[in-house]
């Protein structure tokens, strides 16, 4: 399957791609890490040979504490305890504080546990939803089974870079052909193991024109045309990163607002991430004249979690 | 200054100490990342290449979620919407959850910020507390000045594993003597921008015994000397990764509590965490045969925090 | 059915009496005020006129910040902002907090809206647990519908000063002839849309001897014995206000921990609250030499709640 | 001090008024009341005799749980527990919720303690707010002193209906000349005790119009003059129930943002609310010809608290 820009999916389309991309039980029924298999123990080694000059840069953006309309879900951070509380009288003071987070949110750099989607009922390899998480909680698939993180190879496709433009317009799907020619333009290519990161500009535009209209009727962001998904597939990428949520809004696909997430996270059993800030990523793989790198992203080991708010850095 | 494990020191000798090693304006006056200096981007890269085997173990506790007595503030998370809910009819459904956490807790794994600690109404290189502070949040020394993280070469100094016991018992304190007789027998040095990793077999305990008695009549701790200070500050150690927090409980200091932490955080400006769990570390050294390896600890990007629940890995 | 104070009952048992006193469709099959129909605003009326020495107390315990064994979900309670936060310059400050709780705990004195218990899949007036309650919150019989709160005639059964003991023990359960008697004793009746205010003295209990043991294994609690219920229905009894949750445990229900709550808000529609703290109440009766005042309880306004902390008082 | 509408007041007129108004040391130097004094026991009770319909309306607005321009910190609600959890495997299920507010906000109807409000660097009584209040929580004046609620004579005054128009605009403020002149329209004086309900149609306009803009550029709120104060004080006011917050914005008096909560709390002592819904008592009064009724708040019974959500209501 490849596509043009602009083309349209069916629900039957989603479904063939869905079909095609599954890999359910390709490594066992219970396995919950996915593509992630993907990362050998050689393969964090060469990822970790690949650093040279020991520059890094955060992935992240600045944990956001304000409601907007982008951000409907702001993180709660309160000082639960100030330098005015004396511990024992000896001079001694101990600031304290307390941090809030529904971080699954567009403005919330985060990452995603398998048991975070579900397609008709069952996740990643064929379990049934309402099994693998309850409201107490993910039963298996939660984010605590990456509890020794992401570590792996980078490439970053700079899709701004590669068009000169300053972002993606929203509503922009990138096709598999123009992440190919990227990769020509880079000089680099993505293989097995690697970690896809994704950058259309979409925290950029954030900073220089404002939040993002997210309401339903709203602007619409830039991602991807589901004729990427089975290029991942084919390549045996491990994990996504975008500034975005990999999303093209609308979507190429009749009837579904958001068919990358099920083919990522259900169907290939992805690790993806959301929301990323590579702005200083961009920066600094222009200036080390390097589209490669160490990726490390760590996500709090929390039993039963569908993600977690986390830091990823890149190590050039 | 050395001393035997049960010297006793005073106020006065804890202020000696405070001077001597004080780094304020060792990096200039305005200086928020204090021993985290001396981790150069040569280091990072001489860290990275450390990786041979590509092995890798979390350094965290699973956040805890149910209250005890050494867990006073357990960790919040609920899950804000389940796959009950569907997503446009189209049998797309996301899982979503809350995590709120006051994570200085004894039980939560996490990093601290400089200006975590204040004494006698100043943080590290001399800043005025209430102004550092505020109820809004750290306004300077915050946990966001470290984005980028801790990345290096950690040095474990097991001390379990060198007494030949499951673990250290509540009160005992480790001297500057033993941490160089474990640096014999490991066969390793720690020197300047080195990360030490300091078990004592905390979390263990607490696995096989249950919760400690965190109360302030309660069972105490086993920590650091205060006379392992200077041998920190001689060596040019970064951070200081501990699996209690580094405290001996009751102190050697008479009428200080916890002496260990201002002269970490606020005296030398040092990259502090609580709380680490470090068996799977223990093991994988021992299996290894090496007790030095590369860090990355990761905080949430949180602008005015005063530290940062994180899940640092060490890689091999 | 009445029973002595052991006499034990079966799951047959139980639902012989849910089906008794089932009064589903009894208000029409969409009602959501289930027994607090019987308080007309002609009983309102009455029950302000009751009023003659304007005394009043609180029935609720203070919230409770600190963990326990019967606290197991604290509330958070954080100073959001300090007066260190001058507004405008004008040396106009603003203290601010902010409170969480998950208020369904035994040591916070909270109500229970209709849609908190299910039995069987189905909440009162026979509605599908699944639907009422989503993860999104409840879609009927939330705590909402009661925003005008509970205004009525509340009588207090004061069972420790009938029997001349500080509180009941643990696994103690109430009878109807025991409530019979303690009526005849107080010389006062509670009859149609009256609001049964229950003490036990459980809290008088928590504050000279400590925390409650909560565990499964515990030491139990006392409250009421099943054949209590089919009495209630007979009174018309409009809300429950019990001291400890009006479950004796071990319940009298082979099988059942929880009898008295599906019975009640269930079967019956009946408005129930949790953990009240009627020590001021017992001794205003006494020096009053009255058992029978106007009661005013009023929830928070919060849709889709499955209940709500509050603060209930009666007034003499 | 009389004033027409537009009059402007400076900040020495301010502090002429603060200082004619203080309540302080009136009810001794330790009083935590403030002009709760004034509700006599006897005064309770004509309160509750005043019912004579039964009717009665809550005076709060449901809780908001979606972020937006007034409602920047919105409530945290969320399901804990489903009813996907057996209890037991006796068929028996519980729905558990937590909810968090930050609840002194522009959409959350609240009361605010003493100790919420400082002016240069005092609260009510000449008390010091950093003693008051520190980031553990108020040791004084705070919410919990009100445990036993505010129950009295309202009188509302009913600005729209007097005026003829759905809302009082933004910006403009009530003067004592048309509180005087709405008085005499209604029929009704208020007197020593008596509650002060002030609807200026707020909450009506948002209903209809949308969220307001709490921008500091914003479009502003309709509110009282300052001249009102003195007149509060020579009534002998007790409380003030609001629909906005009380404060005209942009307020009469130069330099100051916020005049009215200083002049009533912190000089006054007065337990104000805010952020009341009034629509269905504006309503109710019309029916039933009266603007006095019994009025009940019940705060949280929160040690340390600034103030509570609360849901008041009116009894007539």
């Amino acid at each position: 399957m490849t596509a043009s820009p602009g083309a349209r999916a069916s629900l039957e389309d989603f479904d063939q791609v869905f079909e095609r991309v599954k890999n359910w039980g390709r490594w066992g029924p219970d396995d919950q890490l996915g593509t992630l298999n993907f990362i050998t123990t050689e393969r964090v080694r060469d990822a970790a040979h690949l650093v040279r000059s020991g520059r890094r840069v955060s992935m992240a953006i600045p944990i956001n504490k304000v409601a907007g309309p982008d951000n409907p879900n702001q993180a709660l951070h309160f000082v639960t305890q100030g330098h005015d509380i004396d511990i024992g009288s000896s001079g001694l003071t101990f600031g304290l504080d307390f941090l809030g987070m529904a971080f699954h949110g567009d403005c919330h750099t985060h990452v995603d546990a398998l048991c975070h989607i579900a397609y008709k009922g069952l996740t990643y390899n064929g379990k049934r939803a309402a099994e693998v998480l309850t409201s107490h909680g993910a039963t298996t698939q939660d984010i605590a089974v990456q509890a020794v993180g992401l570590v792996g190879r980078g490439v970053l496709f700079d899709l701004p870079r590669f068009r000169g433009v300053p972002w993606l317009e929203p509503g922009e799907a990138v096709t598999r052909a123009e992440l190919e020619a990227v990769e020509r333009a880079q000089g680099v290519a993505i293989g097995e193991g690697d970690i896809f990161v994704f950058r259309t500009g979409h925290h950029r535009r954030r900073l220089e024109t404002g939040a993002w209209d997210n309401s339903p009727a709203g602007e619409g962001k830039a991602g991807l045309h589901i004729d990427t998904i089975p290029w991942m597939h084919e390549r045996g990428i491990s994990a996504f990163l975008p500034d975005g949520d990999g999303e093209a809004i609308p979507s190429c696909v009749d009837g579904m607002t958001y068919p990358i997430h099920p083919l990522q996270i259900t169907a290939m059993g992805m690790l993806t991430a959301d929301s990323l800030n590579l702005e200083d990523l961009s920066r600094l793989c222009a200036e080390e004249g390097r589209y490669a790198f160490m990726v490390v992203g760590l996500p709090l080991r929390l039993p039963g979690g569908t993600g977690s708010p986390w830091n990823p850095i890149a190590i050039f």
